[in-house]
């Protein structure tokens, strides 16, 4: 790693209803909640340019996912043959990122509320990324 | 961070054309080559189910950015006025994760040829992702 430590750092964490991976959903948008991400003072100065109403992309360290599964049933289902983690959203997987698209519903100082949302409480995020639009918009 | 020590482990390098960030283009569809991604074998169970036609999203670790830039001119054009860094996909940023959105053009073991991407050539690479289609289809 050149130029860098290869540690990652939380900017931000998630204070959400959902406490219990086993009752989360897979995805956001099929059933996740509404959730508030808590930023740290230090990195406010990035937030400025995010708006209500923006669709954001969050990543997320899932620091309750197993980091030695590299092969899982799609979906927790054993009916299903089993796949290598990468052509998966398993949270299991080498490096435990997880890829969330949401949307800004409020913004208070350093708190944003987003939605919807399958991340667990607690858990660290590491960026916050606009959604691309066209080429000839960027 | 519970139950993860919070360190990015590369799973794959890229090879590519491009050396030079300044000569780089900012996305992968604003004229990036096709690449190789090149996976330790140790992941190489991973990969499994992945087939050449499918999009992908890539993770990478933009190991020559700067982690302590909070604030930039979009596009680095002096003309924009200066937004926090997670309203842009400026490379530098307090996590300096890249996504990036490919297509598997070929495999060969564990080798992936794919593009349009614009890391840089030796970017390490943290994760790899299908894209999501419908609820219904997942």
């Amino acid at each position: 790693m050149n130029g860098s430590d290869g540690v990652v750092r939380p900017v931000a964490r998630v204070e959400s209803s959902l406490v219990d991976r086993a009752a989360a959903p897979k995805q956001g948008d099929e059933g996740g909640p509404d959730a508030w991400l808590v930023f740290e003072p230090e990195v406010g100065a990035a937030l400025g340019g995010l708006e209500v109403g923006d669709e954001i992309l969050l990543l997320s360290w899932l620091d309750r996912a197993r980091r030695d599964v590299l092969q899982v049933h799609p979906r927790g289902d054993v009916a299903n043959p089993v796949r290598g983690v990468f052509a998966t959203r398993s949270p299991d997987r080498p490096n435990p990122i997880g890829l969330h698209r949401v949307r800004i519903l409020a913004i208070e100082g350093l708190r944003l509320r987003v939605g919807p949302l399958e991340a667990l409480d607690g858990t660290p995020i590491l960026d916050v990324k606009p959604v691309l639009g066209p080429v000839d918009e960027r």
